[in-house]
C-alpha cells in the first residue's frame, strides 16, 4: 500500500465504486470527488453519497450544472431519447466531459494533497466516447501536470478490462455483492439489478453471467 | 482572412482584446466566451460584455463559480490580500484556470462549430503561472483535440511578445486608442489608465512607455 493520498472520480456506478475499492487497497488515504450536473436522476448522487459514507471515505460534490449549458444531450436532460445511431457518437455523449472532471479532480487533487487520481473510463466498452480512450487520459496526464506543476499520476484500473473482468476485480477486492446490490447504472435509475432493460442494465448483467460462467459458477 | 470560425477566450483587458482585434483580421467568424468566477470586479464582465458589443462580435457568458470552491485565493475573494513571495507561486494563482477556461472553450467550440480557439496568455510576463506557458498551451491542445476527436487549433498571439509588443500589435490593427481606453487591467478596477498603483497598473503603463520610446514618440 502506498502512504499516498489519492482522489477517485466517483458516480457510485459499478465501475468507480470497483476503482474505490481497488484505491483504498492501493492508496493510505483515499477521498472521492461526485459531479453533479443535474443527472438524469439525482439518486446518482445520493448513491455515491451513501456508498462513500458506507465505505467511511470523505466525498467531495462539485456543482456541475455548468456542462449543461454547453452540451445539451440525453444524460442530462429527461426530453431527449437516448439513441445510438450507427458511426455516429451516442447522443448520450457530452463533448470533453472526462475532460472537465479529469482536469477538476486534478486541481481538487492539488487544493488536498493528493498525488493520485483515479477514474473508471475504459476503453472496452468505448462505445464511441472519444475521452474514454488510453491516449486521451494519457495525453491529460501530462496536460494537468503542466498546467500546476505537479506530478499527478492518473490511474485508470478498468481501462483494458471488459465488464465481466471488471466484476472479477471486484471479487478479487472482496466486495462481488457489495458492488452489485449498492451501485447504481441503470438509465432508469434503480439501482442494484435496475430495470434490466435499458442498454446499461443489459451490459451489467450481460458482464455478471459471463463472470459467472467464467467462475464455473454457472453452465 | 480564414473562412472558418474562431472563439476567443475574453475578459475584456488588454491582451485578450488585443487578441479578439487579431482575430477579427484573421477568420471570417469569431465569437468571444467570458468565464464568470466572482472576480475581484465585476465590471470585468461588464467590460467585457461592452467591448464585444461595440466591436459587434457575439458574447457568451459562463458562470465558473465552481472554481471558487476549488480555489480560494487573492484573485478570486477581496478578503485576501495580493502578494507575491519569492519563488513561490503568487497568491493570486488560481491552479489549473487555464486548463479549465480552455477545455470550456474548446467544448464550446465544439458546440458552435468553431475550430480555432485564441487565448491570450503569454510567456514573457510569465509572473510564475504554469498554466500560461507555451508548452502547457501545446499539451492542451493535443489532449482536447483527443477528447472530442476534433483537429481544434489553439492559436496564442501573444505568447512571445511583452506588454511594449503587445502594444504595438494593437497599433499595427489600428486600435491603439481603443484598447487603451476600453480594456480594464487595474486590480482596483478602473478601466483604461486604471489606478496608476497596482501591480498590474505598473506592467500596462511600462509597457505603453517602452513602445511610445520604440515608436519614436517619447525621448
Amino acid at each position: 500500500m502506498k502512504k499516498e493520498k489519492a482522489i477517485v472520480v466517483f458516480s457510485g456506478g459499478q465501475d468507480s465504486t470497483t476503482c474505490l475499492l481497488w484505491a483504498l487497497k492501493e492508496f493510505e488515504e483515499v477521498e472521492t470527488v461526485t459531479f453533479h450536473y443535474n443527472q438524469r436522476h439525482s439518486q446518482e448522487v445520493e448513491v455515491a453519497k451513501s456508498i462513500a459514507e458506507k465505505l467511511g471515505v470523505k466525498n467531495h460534490l462539485l456543482d456541475m450544472s455548468l456542462l449543461n449549458q454547453l452540451a445539451p444531450n440525453a444524460l442530462t436532460r429527461n426530453d431527449i431519447e437516448i439513441e445510438v445511431k450507427d458511426g455516429e457518437l451516442p447522443s448520450t455523449f457530452v463533448p470533453g466531459r472526462n475532460l472537465v472532471f479529469l482536469s477538476f479532480a486534478s486541481i481538487l487533487a492539488y487544493q488536498i494533497g493528493a498525488r493520485h487520481i483515479i477514474t473508471g473510463v475504459c476503453e472496452t466498452d468505448f462505445s464511441g466516447y472519444p475521452d474514454c480512450r488510453d491516449e486521451f487520459v494519457k495525453s491529460c496526464n501530462v496536460t494537468v501536470n503542466l498546467a500546476m506543476e505537479k506530478p499527478f499520476v492518473i490511474h485508470t484500473p478498468l481501462m483494458w478490462l471488459n465488464k465481466a473482468e471488471t466484476w472479477k476485480l471486484a471479487d478479487e477486492l472482496g466486495a462481488l455483492d457489495f458492488v452489485k446490490n449498492n451501485t447504481l447504472t441503470c438509465y432508469n435509475g434503480i439501482i442494484a439489478d435496475g430495470c434490466g432493460e435499458c442498454p446499461a442494465c443489459h451490459l451489467r448483467s450481460k458482464g455478471y453471467e459471463e463472470y459467472m460462467v467464467m467462475k464455473g459458477e454457472r453452465a
